[in-house]
This record gives structure tokens, sequence and C-alpha cells, in this order.
């Protein structure tokens, strides 16, 4: 990187009146504020390409301070206010980093990156990019060999280009393209992934133009074939209108007549979110979207930082320009940015209250976000249950969670990710994914081992959908360890004479490094904090991962694929904590060659034990596409659970109130039942519910 | 097995008046007429303890004519009615199995079983061992040397025996007792498991005399200290009246004011349902409580047959007599006659159906079971979305489930199963393991690697469950294969010459037996029909199998539990079909030695690629107790998930009808957006909903 040193501005930005939390995310006008000290390092009219303004999170070490001050009650600490921004002097590859000090006014950092560290895209450039590759003659050449019916409408997906190596050191686009159905044009949401086409221009993104015109391949092998006339398919359409819809489908209201259970406590521009004894900050950024802050259950530290790291979603078909594709949807778009504005009554169900954001321009202004967090309570069946047989008396009660839900969408795909808290102290991730495949053309008659036919002419590509969730701990403390727990069966002996016996085997991480798990010996991991003992059993307090099992990234070790994607080999890495290490595929993505992601963090084997510690989790499918997912795949659900072991002394949900029918209020579509069964009895009390739990049963 | 044959009954049993389902459950009357035809076998007076009562369900090759028939709506074929029995002659160890033809008023089978074959517990037994163990003087002199406080209750849990070929021949029960509070002996829920004695009586049931009484061992080993005085430890009560309750919790609602979606049709004991594209029929039986028959989806078949096999919980203590504790809860006690009866508001939320059932009674009575099945809808969050980001316009719907859901209850564990439906086609099979941890004494500062001490004095010893979920396919016809998945990375060579290519290979499972998962692989088991194929892609139709990984038994090979539990060292069992084998750790497993299971049958090595099979899903985790499980555990839950691959021509749920707030009516809790993001655009139609959906948005 090389770095040019820019007259540091003498703008004084004006002193804010109230101070921000430190991981409250910028408002407005400090978006506009940085944005306007960098502008001012700059000759007057240099237009300015502003790909990322976001917050830069003070160090935790002058954070937690000022978190344990404000836990207690007690006067917090200043802490200097900073804006990370990222930069394009427009139509030129002179990208910059910047940090301005908004406490001071002053530009802390304001340096040209070097080659091969390239900006993610933005919804601007995107447009742009549609609209060069469509106008471009060598491309409209090419369409015109297809002969198209009059009026056809060509819908162009610029895809972030990859990185293979071969003259990759610009910014380029890889454009699909497709058709919207030449029999319905002015359908603006015709489905065209089921239409693709054989023709893929390339733009560079620094001239704005078109450089190449790739064509792909539609048979089975590297055969590229000239451009014939397009043989048009039938379309498959997921509008409604396109549909013969159901009609027997009837209602399902969630109501809370009392209102939701949570309290929102907006301080600027995060929230401060209190349910069940669980509490915690939430913010939002262009690039992670939701972020979760120290989080803490009954008053007890658990989470400094919780979120989406990154994803890499590489795909299977080897030949040339798919080889390439390979995308981190926070580091080349952000998750942030991509966020759906979500709709009552659609998106969301029941009693919702939505988070708003605002994040930056590529001009510098403002960018308002309207509900692009949804937060409302869900039930989620029986919490937990016991029926003493003897007298028959049930306690039951009910499972009631907390769900934050963002909703992206990047190009064809869509992911739902939300943060879900229940009343056993258990916190989830979860992630769905829905939205449309990546399609590309294949000639009848043809099948390919690496991709499945989802539509006339339309291959479905198989592609690994990795995430990375980094949870940054505190565990009722700073220093934290990773340990792991494995199953092993006890070898026959006078102790064990017939063999039944099995033991639990505790192994401590001692070192940063990519671990995984192992179904054999049921190897569980736990984050634990070794000083602090459960007062029942002496054990070290944690909170254990359960995270699916996955294929690791199938691209080999030598590819561009593996070394950028550095979270995708290892269900879990550990690393030393160092600011700054947030992104689990390396700060920037785009066209990137590897190097500065969470693997190479781990190599320089830190001791991670209790120490200051990071923990990657990754998790993800193989998708292996089948018709069912075309035109849009119904969501495929992953989850990533966290859950306390010996951190309390009994269930923490044991003082959930019972199950009742005067609570829940449900609604008897059948007969009462005719008999009472002996074992078990039930008591109708004095307002005529039937009352299975808060009084006793006689029989 | 010895065969003694018992003179027929000459005695009629009058005919039905409607034919039955020869799928549907017995009848009452069906079950008092076989229980009495069988008591005519026998000299008057003779006290006949029946064991089980239930439906000897007709040889598939008879009912696949009879299903067909019902589903073209043709003259249906007359099945004989047969019911199946076991029986003892009370207080011997003689026991019977019996089939009675009811149609014809004949005993087909009645045969006195031999050695080492044992029937289940029941509910009368149970109540009456706890009598014997606690009223012996053995037992009493034993407990005298605690030197309890005076009115101290004992409460006695009495354990199948389980099986270790050491004098276990006779069948007996091992009784774990405990002390209801000595401070609260008048709390008949006090928790017990609290209070572990080390004093644990052995019942003959034969004699229904205490044999032997064992003392436990306390220590880290195998050292038995002789019965000292009783250290009193602190209760851990569960029930509400011992908490200090929340009180922030805000009801939540379910309505579904036009009513639910699914049909019931009663068919005598057994039920029909439809809902949202699926028809299928319901039983219950004494054994695996609710089984699914003959599902459909829009008329195509997929199963013939869906249950819960059986599950088994081996621990992890070597020490006698923990060495025995592997229990069969389907074999050894019965999923239907442990069902909860559910009650409204408290077990189920919103519009709810129940179902229930009639079993046999241990004198050949009728033992109503009602509400032990409630059926209804829930949301389940987004289906499918996609938002095509130039238009802005999103097509959203929300998964609509329909759930079928029973409790049981195992002395001290509950299990909530159900199987769930969705609008994409697919059935999720899900067991919540709740209830309360089985516990032993043990003495302060001890610590062992195989249990977690979960309260002052109590040890909950590590131990696996492990679910079978036996699937009996259909899936368009009786013939079927098994396949499997696999991902490999391509190597480098001219066609991969980056090493980001990977493909997908089938192998067909030719033969019964065992297969696992392989993650590493990506692993994926499919059902497929491959005479029936995709009209898109050609492929056979399919449904694939997403079962969770779990560690397989850790008892060694040798061992009784491994030899037992036949289903519990593969993820998968593929078998030829045949008639009778339903159950995976065999017909009868109290006391068993194993070779009656599904490994057994898998053994015979037959073709099963395009046969009648049977997949037996296996399932479970290995369950190391934390202080959060103790006194009640929240529940764990796991889900085997059985989804369409090419059997559709397109994403099934695609004709849901879109997710719009005026059939949702939810509620905004905060402030309506200020801004409209330039690319999201919303339409208010003319009855002032906002619309996300059904009209076009414009920018």
């Amino acid at each position: 990187m090389s770095t040019e040193s820019m007259a540091t501005s003498p703008v004084t930005y004006p002193q804010k009146q109230l101070p921000s939390h430190p991981l409250e995310p910028l408002t407005a006008s400090e978006i506009t504020g940085a944005a306007a000290i960098i502008r001012s390092a700059w000759p007057q009219n240099t237009n300015l390409q502003f790909k990322v303004i976001t917050l830069e999170e003070p160090p935790k070490n002058e954070v937690l301070p000022y978190l344990e001050a404000e836990h207690s009650g007690r006067p917090r600490p200043s802490l200097s206010r900073k804006v990370f921004l990222n930069y394009y002097i427009r139509n030129t590859n002179k990208f910059h980093e910047a940090i301005v000090n908004l406490s001071s006014g002053q530009i802390e950092r304001n340096v040209r990156l070097g080659a091969n560290v390239h900006a993610n895209g933005d919804g601007e450039e995107i447009l742009i990019i549609e609209k060069t590759a469509l106008e471009d003659e060598a491309v409209k050449a090419e369409i015109a060999k297809l002969q198209l019916p009059e009026g056809t409408v060509i819908i162009c997906d610029p895809w972030i280009y990859g990185s293979d190596g071969i003259n990759d050191d610009d910014r380029m686009y890889q454009c699909f393209l497709y058709l919207r159905d030449p029999a319905n044009p002015t359908e603006e949401d015709s489905n065209h992934y089921a239409l693709p086409l054989a023709i893929s221009p390339v733009v560079c993104t620094e001239t704005m133009s078109v450089i190449r015109v790739d064509l792909l391949p539609t048979g089975a092998d590297n055969t590229i074939k000239p451009t014939q006339p397009y043989q048009i398919r039938p379309p498959n359409e997921y509008i409604p209108e396109a549909q013969d819809l159901r009609t027997d489908l009837k209602p399902l209201n969630v109501a809370q007549p009392q209102g939701a259970s949570f309290t929102v406590t907006h301080e600027g521009q995060s929230t401060l979110l209190d349910w069940q004894k669980w509490h915690f900050r939430v913010g939002f950024n262009q690039r992670e979207g939701m972020v979760l802050y120290d989080v803490q259950y009954e008053g007890r530290s658990l989470f400094y930082r919780i979120s989406l790291s990154d994803m890499n979603i590489p795909y299977a078909d080897p030949r040339h320009p798919y080889h390439k594709k390979a995308a981190f949807d926070l580091g080349d778009a952000g998750a942030g940015i991509m966020a759906n504005n979500l709709k009552l009554g659609c998106d969301c169900l029941g009693s919702i209250y939505y988070l708003d954001a605002v994040l930056g321009s590529d001009t510098g202004d403002i960018l308002p976000m309207d509900n692009v967090v949804c937060i409302h309570e869900q039930d989620a069946g029986i919490g937990w249950k016991h029926t003493n047989y003897r007298t028959g008396r049930a306690a039951v009660v009910r499972s009631r969670e907390l769900v934050l839900q963002s909703i992206i969408t990047v190009s064809n795909y869509e992911y739902i990710m939300a943060f879900i808290f229940n009343q056993a102290g258990e916190l989830t991730y979860e992630v769905r994914a829905t939205g449309i495949l990546s399609t590309q053309p294949i000639d009848d008659g043809v099948e390919v081992p690496f991709g499945t036919i989802v539509h006339p002419g339309v291959l479905a590509v198989h592609h690994q959908h990795i995430f990375s969730l980094r949870v940054d701990p505190l565990i009722e403390g700073q220093h934290n360890r990773v340990v792991y727990d494995e199953a092993y069966p006890m070898p026959r002996s006078d102790f064990n004479p017939h063999g039944t016996g099995y033991y639990v085997e505790e192994t401590v991480v001692e070192q940063s490094g990519g671990y995984d798990l192992d179904f054999d010996r049921n190897r569980l991991f736990k984050i634990q904090n070794a000083d602090v003992r459960n007062p029942i059993n002496g054990k070290p307090v944690a909170y254990k991962i359960m995270a699916p099992p996955f294929q690791k990234i199938l691209a080999d070790r030598e590819s561009y694929h593996y070394k950028r994607a550095e979270f995708a080999d290892h269900n879990i890495y550990v690393t030393k904590y160092r600011d700054d290490e947030l992104y689990a595929g390396g700060k920037y993505t785009n066209q990137s060659r590897g190097g500065t992601g969470v693997r190479s963090w781990a190599d320089r084997k830190d001791n991670v034990k209790d120490e200051d510690i990071v923990v990657f989790v990754q998790f993800g499918i193989n998708h292996v596409p089948r018709v069912e997912d075309f035109p849009v795949m119904p969501c495929e659900i992953l989850k990533v659970m966290m859950k306390p072991v010996n951190f309390f002394d009994k269930n923490p949900a044991l003082d959930v109130p019972p199950s009742e029918q005067h609570f829940n209020k449900s609604n008897l579509l059948s007969q009462s039942a005719q008999h009472q069964q002996p074992l078990m009895a039930a008591t109708v009390t004095g307002n005529g519910d039937i009352s299975c739990c808060s009084t006793k049963s006689k029989l």
C-alpha cells in the first residue's frame, strides 16, 4: 500500500452537544461531516466517490472502561469519535482509506491504497455498469446475433469480477445477461434468471467501459460456440399474478394485546434492548448490517460484540469465467446497504418494532435506510415441561423468543438473518437462504456433474454458502478461553466390566488457529472463564457453541478461492483479540488475494488461553440445487446456538410463569375430552378456565 | 420360544356393522372383544394381565390394493381385522403372544414366549412395584439407617432392570429411591430427584417381591459404603410456587379468526388430515403413539407409514447397577400409553384440535386416552422471498406449518414429539427432550468424568439419547431405492485449471445394511423412485433425508447395550420390507438380548435397490448434563427433515398467496418510517393498507 500524505484539514468539526456512545453508529451529521472534512482535503471540485463512511470503533481497551462506567452509573470517560472512510477519485483507480477524528476535526489517516486493493460495489455504480454494458456497441452486436424478437428487454446482472491472477489487477465487473420474457416485455419483474444468455460483458470501472465480451460455455466442456439465434424458452415467473394461488389458507394472526415484553431505548443511532433479563445494544452499519454489543444476561456480561463477519459463495463450474465466481456478500457489497426495507405484515408477523438506520451515499450524503431491522417476540413451543406421573400435575412453560431480523438482497439471492434470544439464556444466530439461484445457459440434452438443470436451458451450478459469525466473548470478564469436550468409551476393566462406561474429557485450546467439529467424538466447543466458577459444581462458567457441520471449501489450497476465503476451511477459528480484525475474509475482499483474514491472524500462533480472544464460528451448506429451488427457493435454515453451560445455578427459565389458558387464550376446535384419564387430572378454577398448572390436581 | 397350543375359542365375534379401515387403530369394542376371546381360551377365573392389545396391521401387499381403491373411489377389498396381544398369567412368568382374528372370531396364534422374552412395563404394575419396594422389611430396615426426620416421604422410581447376563433371566425392576423434601413432606410434587438415596431395591415381578437390596456407589470408584445417617441437602423445586416468577412477560396470542386451514375427518378410530395439499391418515397405538399412514401430497404418494420406532438411552456410569441403565422408552414402556393429556392453552397455542385415543388396560378393559395429540397450525417465518433490486418489488410468502404433537412422560423425562408439515412439500419429525435428569447420589468433594454434579449431593450421569424414526416410503410407488450424493473436488486439469471445480456423484445403496453420514463429503441420503422422472431435468423423483449427526452408541460391541440397541450404531439403516419389522430394537426390548432388531434384519443382506424398502433414520444427542438442565431441563430440540428433490417441477410453495398486512394484521409498535428509501417503494392501496406485494411498486 503506498502512502500519500494529504494536507490535513484545518476545519474543526463543531462539538456535538450530546456525547455519543462509543459504539453508536454514525449519525447523519457525522456522516456528512466526515465526508466534508475529507472533501476539504482535496482541491475543490475533485469528484470523490465515497464507498464506505462508517464508525471507526474505538479500541476495546478504551471501550471496556466506558462500559463499566455505563453499567455502574458512574461518570463515563470521553472517547474520541472517529470515522472510517473509503473513497475513490471518481473514474480513477485511486482508492483511499481515511480516518477522520470528529472530536478534534483532524484527519488522522488518508492514504491511497495500492495494487489489488479494491472497493466494494455500490448501488449507484451497479446501475451505471448495467447501462454501460447494455449500451456498448460490441455487446449490442453480439446480442444482435441472437435475433431476438423486437422489443425484447435484456437484463444485466453485474457480478463482482473475482480473482484468478490472470490480467485481473484492474477493478472489473463480470456481467451476466438475461432476458425478460419476450412474450411479456413490459413486466418489469419478469424472472430473467429463467432466460440466461451466453454473452458476458466485462466492464472496467476505472474507465467505466466494456473491455471485452466473453462468451460462455453452454455444453458439458470448455467449448465456446459462436453466438447463435436464441432458442426462446418458456418463462418461469415467481410473481403472484403468474400463479394459480392457493385459496384455502386461513389467516393466522399474532396479537399482543398488552403490548410486547421488550423495551427499546434509543440512544442516538444505537438502540438498547431489554427483554427477559437480556440487555444489549444494537448497532447497524453498511458492511455488517446488525451488530450486537455489550450483551448481558441479568447484569452478567456475555459478549462484547457479535456480528456476521462475512460469507463466501464459491461455485463449482471450473470453466471460464465461472471459475471466478466466489462472492463475499459483506465485503463485496454490504449487509447493511443491501438490507430490505421490511414491510409491516409482510416480512414480520405480530407486534413489530422497526429500527431505521442511516448510511452514507456515494456522494457523501445521507442514505436513509428505514425499517432495516424488525424486532418482535414469537412463541417457540414448549420451553420445558414435567409431569409427576403419580399426581398427574404438570408444570409447563412456553418458550418465548425475541427476534431481531434483517433481510438482504444480493442481486439474485436473499439472506434472512436473525438474532434470537430465549428465556433459558440461549442466543441463536439464524440464517435463511432464499431468493433466486444464479443461473447460466445450457444446451438441451446436456448434463453436467457440477450443476442441476432447473428449467429448460437453465443450469444452476452447485455452490457452497459459507458464513462466518464473529463472536467476541466477554464471559464474565475479558479473559476467556476456548475448550472442547470429547466423549470416549472407557476400555474394559474391573471398573468397566460390561463395556458400557464412557467419559468426557476437556482439552484447552492454547494457540490461535482453526479447529473442527468431530461428531465421532462428540466434540463440543465452549467459551469459558476459568476464573469464575459455578457455585454448584465448581466448573468454570461457559457458553457452548452448537454449530451445524458443513463441508469445507472444496476449492483446492492453491486456488484463489481458498486463499481468499480464509474462514472457509474450519468450523471454528480462535484468535487473540486485536482491534480492527473484524472481517474474517479480510478488510478488502473485492478481487482480493488473501493473506489479510482470520487464517492469517490465527497463523500468528498467539496464546489464546485466558486471553482476550475472538471466536469465529463457520457454518454453511453445499447447495446442490434441485428443481424445487426454482424460480425462488424455499428458505434453507441454518442456526448457530450459544447456550450456557454451568453458567447459572439452575435452569434459567425456571421462573418463567406457567403456561396457562387465561394467558394464552387458545381456541378449541375439537370437542372437549369426554373422559378424564385417571392418571391426569385438571381442576376447574373459579373463573371456569381449565388450569393445568397453577393449582394442584386432584385425582 | 416354546409353543403351547391353547384350545382355540369357538366364540364368534359379532360382525362389525361398519368395516374398519385396515389401518384404523382398534376401537373400544375391538379391544374388549379381543381380550374376551383370549380369556375364553383359558379356564374361567384365570387372572390374565394384558400387556398389549393393539392392531395387527394387515400385510402390506393386502393394504396397498385397499389404498388404491380408497384413493380412486372404487369398491374396497375386505381385509381381516386382527388384534395382537401380549399377556401374562398374572403373577407368573408365563408370557404369551396372541393374534385374534376379529373377522372370523378365531384365535390364530396363542403361544407362550420363552426365556428372556419379557413384557413392557405398565402403569398399574409400576404403582404396585413402588408399594412393594417401600413396604419391604429389608428395604425399611435399610432406610431406617438413614435416620431420616419423622414423616419423611420416600419416593420409589421403578426402572426397567436392563440386561447384563448376570442372573437376569427373571423379569425384575431396579428401583431408585429418593426423598420428598423433608422440610415439606406434604408437597406431593416436591422434586425428589434432588434428594437421591443410595439404596436400590430390586423387585421380581413374578413374585412381586423384593429379592435384594442393592447399595449404590457414591464415590468416584466402585466402593460401596454401608448406609449412613442421611445428610439432608437443600431441595430444588420446579413447581411454580417455589419460584420467584417473572412478572414482565406479556401475553402472546395466536388467533385464527376464520378458523384453521386443516380439515379433520374422523373415520372410526383413525383420522384423515387434509391441509395445503397434504393428505394423510393418523393413527395412535400403545407403543408408538402417533403413526402416519398413506402420506400424499397433491395426490402423489410419498410414505406408506412413518413412526418413531424406538429410542434408547444408555448411561455412562459403568458401576453396578448403573451399567444396566439403557431404557427403550417405546419397547419398555410405550409412547402411546405414556402420552400426556394435553391441556388447552398450556401445551398447545392457537386454534387447537385434539385427538383422543383408546388403548387397552391390563385387565383387558378400555383405557381412554384423551387429548393425546394436538393439531394446530403455526407460523414459521418467511417461506421464501425475492426482491428485484431494480424495481424494489418484493415477492414474499410466509411459511405456514401444520403440527401434530404428542408428549410422553417416561418417569423423570419428557419427550415432545411432533410431525411438522409445510407448504414446500417438506415433512419434519421433531423431538424435544425435557423433564428431569435421572439422578444418583454422590459424596461431597467427589468429581467423576462420567457425570456432572447438578445440585449438592446429586450426580447426573452422561447418557445418550438415540432415536430411530422408521420411514416406510412409497415415493410414487412401492419400489424405491436409497442413494447418497457426495461432493468431491475436481483434480486440477485443463478443465479445472484454477482448482475451483467440484462435482456431485451419486451412489446407489444396493444391499440392506447400516450407513453413515459423512460431512467431509457432504454425503446426503435420498429415497428415490428410479422409474419416475422429473419432467424438467429427467432426474428420478426423490425425497432427501436431512438428519443431524450424532455420536454413535459408545458402549462397546460386546456389551448388551450395543447388542440390544441395534439401531444405535448407524445414521441410516436400509432394509427390505417385511411385515412385522416395525421396531428397530426388536419386538421385545425389556431385558432383551438383541438379535431381533434392525441390525439383524439388515444383516440378511437383501437387495434393496428398486425394492419395497424401509429406511430407519437415527438421530440423537450425547447428553452431558449441565447445571442448567436441573431441576427441569430446557428443551433440547432435534429435527429430521425430509424434503423433495426433483419431485416437483418448481418450488411447490410458489402458489402460496403473498404475505400481506390485511391478512396478517401485524401491529406497529414503532413510529412509521420517516423516509422512503429510493430503491424500495410501497403503494398505498385504496383501503389504506400498505401493500408490498400484490401491486407493482413504482419508484
